[in-house]
């Protein structure tokens, strides 16, 4: 598996807007396991993304998919930057699940 | 909902041990909805834990489960430390399922 955990941050005053696009994406993602997306509430602008895919692979071919490249240009004019990115290797928990065909 | 997004250090080498004893214990914990254990693949001895309840209290709660306290008794041992700790205010996505009772 291989999992992302990264911290976003929105314009200022932005967050909601940039976390519903955010959403709207996430359903039909092939290969997606988790994808989940946070506040960070000691940040007003701070956004918290983690995700596990069954394989990098399947990450890589979501930024092609229509929807996702919809809402990346969506969301690119909310983004104000990225302030950590981490790639991990997921290994097994609770909430693991395919996403149903889009 | 809560969430918590932590980087745990076990002790030099144990880290597979340390992951199986955290897998153990994730099966039925009542308001868990995504609990996830990935290696670090930059840092040998590396741990990400990322999790999402229902709320605060369920996670409170769950520390008091007879196997969650036999798993952190189990676990204290081969844990050499921890590097972060963020507490997250999960909005949504996918991948966030309650558990079946235990």
């Amino acid at each position: 598996m291989h999992g992302l955990i990264g911290k976003m941050r929105a314009v200022e005053g932005r967050r909601d807007e940039l976390i519903a696009i955010l959403l709207e994406g996430v359903a039909g993602m092939p290969g997606c396991l988790s994808y989940v997306v946070a506040k960070d509430p000691a940040d007003a602008d701070a956004i918290w993304i983690t995700e596990v895919w069954d394989s990098e692979e399947s990450h890589k071919a979501s930024l092609a998919l229509p929807s996702v490249k919809d809402a990346i240009s969506r969301g690119r004019p909310l983004i104000a930057g990225f302030d950590s990115h981490v790639v991990t290797e997921p290994v097994g928990g609770h909430g693991l699940t395919a996403s149903a065909a889009p």
